[in-house]
């Protein structure tokens, strides 16, 4: 099992569904994905936080074998702040107001005991500091890195920078779209894969998730949940349970990263459930069992029959 | 190996992509899922066309063995017209022109030939007139049923019924999640259960297609292809390839369900590869056994390891 390494927000979160509402709960990047990669093997986070950040937070990460040594904590700052509401089918949101405060000026220097990480995951910064993080750790480290439309905007060549030197890009499939500059989603996998990563993982929200190489995809639905409620974080649980998994695993073959997608579809399902991180604290290894179960029962189909296979055969 | 009963549309279609526009081509929903389920076996359609109605589109039918004694010809009358307009991404579509023609006064008296028929695709038509299509075939009949939003907001009362009448209903997810009013598709479909079929099989266009029922639940990507060039027939197509599929082994166990829904997802990959028909009159069961594979290939996953599984039922 290896360590993973992960850099992003931490933040306060004030958030409205139609199904109620949470004012100042923790969230942000990098809390979502380590309390999700927790679950399968020991975060090392790196992230910057204010003096309003409530220490049972650090605590909880803390107890669920987090290690904190890159949390930097600015007493008299106020931690980074994002305020939302979602439409009525969750589809969409709108943020409110975004307040970046400490996080303005994150650009970490990783502590010495984090830099021979096998696994990373960079959330979604401004290309310019995970680009700054990807220069202090080693060449051989599997690095996955998420990104914002934002940043497709504004940032586009320090962003084709970093997607040239990472191992896995994270996107949803409206960002592949921006990114590739075209509306078909396996033409912009194709594109974002010219680019520079081995891997892509397009992000469909309820829709499941789809793992794209030169020569393999793979595609998975959600897990099927009656009662989303708040999909914050649902992305970053998602992320941090695949490279949970492929860390703990220490391997990166086609199956092993397959398996993590489904690993990481099952997390972020526990995450939907509830605001904050209620519903991943709830989640532990046997929920997880079952839900990974119940998505291999979900796609599961046989060939065809041999009738059907000699009918086939025989209209070549 | 059954005969498949196919009541719908049959129509000239004017269609406008990024990809190109295409003027008065053949169409309707009959037309697409008799031409997809002759593939499997042979269909008995009924429909309605006018003089304007290409002679070599009805030829074609009957050369892929579809039995045309319930297409009634109204020399004098015009063929139902649909034009439309594709948006970038080909997601949505404006409707420019509906002219009912011959179809308005469709209300077909069955064939007594068709009258055993032990499958039968209702497409979309009026509630009205698919429950007179199912007071004319067998109780016994395997019937899956398609809709529209209009009959969801101007036709309840009557399309409730329908659907209380047949054994599938086929609903893309805005209209299941308009027929239960509420926006998790998951609620929507244990909703839509509740009716009266017994299964419900929810069409997402690009990102697959779900099968439910009260006690099991398949969900598969689309399959994946860089150049969609025309949506329109998709759904139709989708379904003649599920139904063709359940007549030629004239079973409905729950993995002959599973295995009908990628069948129909393989034959819809043809139809949206190209205008009208083109895609699927190229596509044929050498074709249609390469998606199969591909298909399964692409949502295959293994078991967790015996160590992750140990890990997890160590948690209970």
């Amino acid at each position: 099992m290896a360590e993973v390494l992960i850099v992003g927000s931490m933040a306060l979160d004030s958030v409205k569904t139609p199904f109620g509402a949470v004012d100042r709960v923790v969230g942000g990047a990098a809390v979502y994905a380590a309390t999700a990669a927790s679950l399968l093997a020991p975060p090392r986070v790196v992230g910057v936080v204010g003096g309003d950040f409530p220490q049972e937070a650090l605590d909880l990460l803390a107890s669920r074998g987090c290690d904190l040594q890159g949390v930097e904590r600015i007493p008299d700052g106020k931690s980074f702040y994002w305020s939302g509401v979602y439409d009525y089918d969750l589809a969409d949101r709108e943020t409110l107001d975004t307040q970046l405060n400490v996080f303005a000026d994150f650009n970490p220097t990783l502590p010495q005991a984090y830099r021979d990480s096998r696994y990373c995951f960079l959330a979604n910064i401004q290309p310019q500091v995970q680009r700054a993080v990807l220069d202090q750790v080693n060449q051989s480290c599997f690095v996955m890195c998420d990104t914002m439309n934002l940043w497709i905007e504004t940032e586009r060549e320090a962003l084709l920078e970093v997607l040239a030197r990472v191992d896995l890009a994270l996107l949803n499939d409206s960002e592949a779209r921006q990114i590739a500059d075209t509306p078909n989603l396996q033409l912009a996998a194709d594109r974002v894969l010219e680019l520079g990563p081995r891997y892509l993982v397009i992000k469909k929200g309820e829709y499941g998730a789809t793992l794209v190489s030169r020569d393999d995809q793979f595609s998975i639905p959600s897990y099927p949940l009656p009662n989303v409620v708040d999909p914050t974080g649902a992305g970053d649980s998602f992320a941090g349970g695949m490279i949970g998994y492929l860390a703990r695993r220490d391997e990166c073959t086609a199956m092993q990263l397959r398996r993590s997608v489904v690993f990481g579809t099952a997390i972020a399902s526990a995450t939907v459930e509830d605001f904050g991180l209620e519903g991943l604290k709830r989640f532990g290894l046997a929920e997880l069992r079952e839900r990974y179960d119940a998505l291999r029962d979900l796609v599961r189909f046989d060939p065809m029959d041999a009738d059907m296979q000699a009918a086939c055969d025989a209209a070549k």
